[in-house]
C-alpha cells in the first residue's frame, strides 16, 4: 500500500520531468548555434563563480561518502577541487568551439515523380543519461547533449547528490540568464532505487539512455529498459602478439595498454601470444610487466617463461580487470588468436601486433570490435585521442553508435520531402 | 516442473540456433558481393523450382487458418500464389543487383601522432526478425540481410509456420549448393510462445532485432528485449491542410494517403483543417471521402460543414485505423497543428499542404517524425519510393534508423586502426 503510493508519487515526478524535457526539446531544437555557444559559455563562467558552492556541496557528499567506507579510486572520482571545476568549466567552452552537427544536410536526392527529399540531421531530442558518483559528468553530458540540441535528463549516483544538484542548479541559472528554457538540463532528485527503474521506462518522453558506468549498471539499464539504448564502456581489450611481431614494439605497447591507466575500459585486460616468439618475448614482457607490479596469470607455457605467474582459468579470460591484473595465453595460430577474442571480448577494442599485411588485414576484419588495432596500444579508442573533440561513452553495441561517441552520434535524422501535388499511384 | 522442463529446452535450442548464426555470421563476412549475389540469384531459382512445394505448404496454413477463423485480410497476407512466388523470387533477383554497402570506407583520418584511422561499413552480425503470418517476409528479410553479410534468425508468426519451413529449407538448399554455410537464414520452429520471449534476450548471439508487425508485436518487442530493438511501422500519419494550402491539391492528396491502401502504415490516419479554410474545402473532401466509403470522425466546425461525420473523441486522434476511416480536427494556426500532430503521432509520416514557405520550413523543421512533407501524400514514405531498391521496414524511432530502412540500415561499422608501435603518452 505504502509501496504503491511511493510509485504513483514516482511515476508522476518523472512524467513532469519528461513534460519538461519535451517542452525543452522544442525551444532547443529553434536555437541556432551562436544560441548554444553562448548557453555553453555562460555556464562555464558561472560554473567558475559559483565555485564554492559547488565545493561546499561536494564536500557534504564526500564526508558521507567517507564515512559509509567509499574506496580510495571512488572518493578520487567523487572529489571536486578547484582544478577540477576548471576542467570541467573548460569542457564546456571546449564544446562550444566544436562544429555543430545539427542541420547539416546528409543527402539531397530528387525523384523521376519530382519529390525533393532531404535527409537532415537532426537532435536525437531528450536524452537520459545515467551513471555513478562522477559529478564532471554532470557538466560534461550537459555539454555534449545542449550543443546537440537535446533536452538531458540526469540521473546520477547517489553519492554524488549533493554535488549534481549543485552543478546543475548553476547550469539551470546560466541558462536562464541567456533567456533559454532550463529545462534543458534536469536532474532527477528522487534517490529511491524504484526511480532509476521507473526512469528506464519513460518511453513516452525519452528518445535514448545512455548508461555510463560499471558492467553491472549497464546490464540493469539492458534488462530494464524499454528507451532505446546505448551500450558503453566495458572492455576485455586484447593485445595479439602475433609471430611476424617487431618485438621491439610489443613490450612498450602491452605495458602502455595495461598499466598507463588500470581502470578504463579501453585498458588491456588479456593478452596472446603466438607459440613460435613465446620464449622470445615472454620473459622480458613478464620482466617489464612485473616491475610495474602487474600480477599474471598465464596457461602452462606463459608460466614456464615467467616463473611469478599464477594459473590463469576460464573466468580469467572473461575478465574486466580495471586492475594490474593481465591474463596471458599463447595460441597456435593467428585463427585461434582471433576465435580467442571473438569469444571473450566485449566488442571493445583489440589489437594485433605484426608486421605481417595478410595477418593485419585479417585480424581487423574478422574481429567483431569497435576498433581494432595494428601496431598501436588500446588505449586510444577515446573521443578526444580521435580527434572528436568530446566524448560521452564508447559504444559497444552495433545500433546507432560504434566506438568513440562524440556530438554526431547524439544526433538523428528526418527526411524533409517536398513536392508539388504528388500522389502515389 | 514440467514448465522448467521445457525452458531449458527452449534455451538450449535457441543457443543453438545463435551459436549457429554466429559461426555463419563470420563465413557471410568473409563473402564478397559476387558470391552473395550468386547465392541470391540461386536462392531466386530454387524457390521457382520448388514453387509447387511451396503451394502445397501454404494451403497447410491456410486450410488451417481458414477453420480457426482467421479474418479475410489476414487469409490473403497470409496465401501464396504461383504470382507471389515469382515476385519473391523477383525480390530476390533484385536485391542482388543493388549496390553492396558492405566495405565501404566511410571517413578516414590520420592523427598527429601518425595512427591511420579507418571508420569501415560492416554488417550487424546476427539480425533477429519477428513477424506476423505473412510468408514473403522470409524470402524478403532473408534477401536483405544476406546481401548485408548478416546471418539471420527468423521467428515468423505461427500461422504461416508450414510456409516458412518450405521457404527457409528451399533457401538454405540453394545455400549449400552454392557451398556458403546455410546458417545463414535459420527459421525458429518452436511455436512455445515462451520461445518467442526467450528469442528477444539472446542478447550474447543476436546484434539486433526487428520486429515486423502490428503494435501489439512491437510492444511486446520493446518491453521484453535486451537485445538491441528498432521499432517499426507503426504509422498515426497527419496530414494538415493549413490557410495557405492550394485547395485543388488537397483533395487529391488527401483522398490518395487514405484510401490508395489501407492497412499500411504510412496511410493517413488524421486531418487537421485550419479553421480559415474549413467552410471552402471541408465539403467538397466529405463529398470525396464518402465516396470512397470512408466514414468521418471530426470536430463540431467539421460536423458542419459535412453532416454525415460522426463526432470524434480524444481516443480517435491517438488511433492508427488501417480501416476506412478518417478522424478531421480543425486548428486556429500551424502552431496548434504542430503541436497536435506532435502530441499524437508514431514519428512515422506527416504532411502539410501549403504554398507558404515560411509556413512550410517551420512545419518541416518542428513536425518530430521520420518523413515530414510538403505538398505530397503521406503513402510515399517507402524503401522503393525514396530510391532505396528496397526495404526492411520503416523505423519509427531515431536511434540508428529512421524512416525507410534500405541495405545500408542493416549494417553498422567498425573502427581500423593502423600504427607503427603508437603508445599513449
Amino acid at each position: 500500500m505504502e509501496r504503491d503510493k511511493v510509485d504513483t508519487e514516482i511515476s508522476a515526478y518523472l512524467e513532469t520531468l519528461g513534460r519538461q524535457a519535451q517542452a525543452a526539446k522544442v525551444v532547443l531544437q529553434g536555437l541556432d548555434t551562436a544560441q548554444k555557444n553562448r548557453g555553453l559559455e555562460r555556464a562555464a563562467e558561472m560554473l567558475l563563480l559559483e565555485k564554492e558552492k559547488l565545493l561546499s556541496a561536494n564536500e557534504k557528499d564526500y564526508a558521507r561518502a567517507k564515512e559509509n567506507g567509499m574506496a580510495e579510486g571512488l572518493l578520487d572520482r567523487l572529489r571536486l577541487t578547484d582544478a577540477r571545476i576548471e576542467a570541467m568549466a573548460e569542457g564546456l567552452v571546449q564544446i562550444a568551439r566544436l562544429t555543430d552537427p545539427v542541420g547539416e544536410v546528409m543527402e539531397t536526392f530528387d525523384r523521376p515523380n519530382g519529390l525533393h527529399i532531404e535527409k537532415v540531421r537532426v537532435p536525437m531530442g531528450v536524452i537520459g543519461i545515467i551513471y555513478e558518483a562522477r559529478p564532471n559528468v554532470t557538466a560534461d553530458a550537459f555539454g555534449l547533449c545542449f550543443k546537440t540540441g537535446n533536452a538531458v535528463i540526469l540521473k546520477g549516483g547517489k553519492d554524488a547528490f549533493y554535488s549534481n544538484q549543485a552543478i546543475t542548479a548553476v547550469i539551470r541559472e546560466a541558462l536562464k540568464e541567456e533567456g533559454i528554457d532550463d529545462n534543458a538540463i534536469q536532474l532527477i532528485e528522487n534517490n529511491d532505487r524504484a526511480v532509476t527503474t521507473a526512469f528506464m521506462k519513460l518511453k513516452e518522453y525519452v528518445d535514448v539512455l545512455i548508461p555510463r558506468g560499471g558492467a553491472g549498471l549497464i546490464r540493469s539499464v539492458v534488462e530494464n529498459s524499454t528507451v532505446p539504448v546505448i551500450e558503453t564502456g566495458t572492455g576485455n581489450c586484447h593485445i595479439y602478439i602475433d609471430e611476424a611481431a617487431d618485438l621491439s614494439k610489443a613490450v612498450p605497447i602491452v605495458i602502455n595498454a595495461k598499466t598507463q591507466r588500470i581502470g578504463v575500459c579501453n585498458a588491456c585486460e588479456s593478452l596472446l601470444v603466438h607459440e613460435k616468439v613465446a620464449e622470445k618475448i615472454l620473459p622480458a614482457l613478464g620482466k617489464a610487466l612485473l616491475e610495474k607490479q602487474v600480477e599474471i596469470r598465464g596457461d602452462e607455457t606463459v608460466r614456464a617463461q615467467i616463473p611469478e605467474a599464477r594459473a590463469a582459468d576460464e573466468t580469467d579470460y572473461g575478465t574486466e580487470y580495471l586492475d594490474l591484473i593481465l591474463s596471458v595465453k599463447t595460441v597456435g595460430s593467428l585463427e585461434e588468436a582471433i576465435a580467442h577474442i571473438n569469444r571473450y571480448n566485449t566488442g571493445h577494442s583489440d589489437a594485433i601486433l605484426t608486421e605481417d599485411q595478410v595477418h593485419a588485414q585479417k585480424f581487423l576484419r574478422e574481429v567483431d570490435s569497435a576498433c581494432v588495432y595494428v601496431n598501436a596500444s588500446t588505449r586510444f579508442t577515446d573521443g578526444f585521442e580521435f580527434g572528436f573533440g568530446a566524448e560521452i561513452g564508447i559504444s559497444t553495441q552495433k545500433l546507432h553508435a560504434r566506438g568513440p561517441m562524440g556530438l554526431k552520434e547524439l544526433t538523428s535524422y528526418k527526411y524533409q520531402i517536398t513536392g508539388d501535388g504528388q500522389v502515389r499511384p
